[in-house]
């Protein structure tokens, strides 16, 4: 096995999410296979997003510009603001083209193993804006993972006192599910809350 | 969905060998959320290797030299040449400590389907090597592929008019291999090679 820059490479690339030793090694033979129209091009690529990207300093969304696209857009509704754990829910969500409001980015969940404390949780800018009466409606759109709930249950207890409409994503059946392949909680969940036609 | 050098970035990722649309996403929020320790780093790593890294001209392995790590070794055996399809064959070999001859890289197999004709193999220097009468034995070790086997006959017959043994890897029974899952080519194969004890 060599030692050498190559190594170093393979070593750097498998510390990427879902990527194992053995795809580390596929991906750098890739990418010296084809130098010119992918592995430079990719090393500018990272360099240039690691200098350019900022966090928008409103609602945490990643950017180039100091206050992101979808905070500085004035078509948007500013008045409902979409609570989300992390950018890619955000993204989730924008990829739907189903919402006008903006959001805000809580930057992770609620967890004892992970060590996740609300001290961790961005909520300041969120606070500030509902303080100064800016926001009619938070939704919370937090995972429905125990973290998630977690979460959600804590942030609505914060937002509490304030005079603002605070709701949260509807559990049931995904469009498309069979009821034999889900899971109780998502059934008990589906039944309780059931609506009249 | 941004327009930036985050989506530009995240569509080079997804271009990477069994990485997907939304793996491209996470590793790119990875990357993002690791900018000193892993985003920085990895971008140099790229270019270093992209810079430093050459094709051995003896064999085609990548190295820093010119020539290889393996070619230049002089205690390896160098009159036995193991042939393999790619890099990561040699990869797969060297990583079992198990050879101490050195190798010949095709750089492929024949492939119709993909367009790979005998023209496109790197067999050269091989040749160059056999007719200066330095080589003893060529191991042929393409995979178990059609392709491979196609390869391993195709440069057999090439070899076949000089003074130098020929061997191939032998098939049969992975060990810890169980019967009931080896497919019925394996099992003839491994009936028909039997040897006795």
């Amino acid at each position: 096995m060599q030692k050498n820059d190559l190594e170093l490479l393979i070593n750097y690339i498998s510390k990427l999410p879902s990527v194992g030793k053995r795809s580390a090694k596929r991906i750098a033979l890739h990418l010296l296979k084809n130098k010119e129209n992918l592995m430079f091009p990719l090393a500018k690529a990272i360099t240039d997003t690691a200098q350019n990207i900022k966090k928008c300093s409103e609602c945490g969304n990643y950017d180039i510009s100091e206050i992101c696209n979808i905070c500085s857009n004035e078509k948007r509704n500013h008045e409902q603001v979409c609570v989300v754990e992390n950018v890619e829910d955000l993204w989730a969500i924008e990829r739907g083209n189903i919402y006008n409001g903006v959001y805000h980015i809580l930057g992770g969940a609620l967890s004892a193993i992970d060590g996740i404390s609300p001290d961790d949780l961005n909520l300041k800018t969120l606070l500030a804006k509902i303080q100064a009466g800016k926001v009619k409606e938070v939704i919370l759109a937090t995972n429905a993972t125990i973290e998630g709930q977690t979460t959600a249950h804590f942030v609505s207890g914060k937002l509490r006192q304030y005079n603002v409409k605070i709701s949260r994503l509807a559990f049931g059946i995904p469009l498309g599910g069979e009821l034999d392949y889900l899971d109780e909680g998502t059934l008990l969940t589906a039944l309780e809350t059931r609506r009249e036609l």
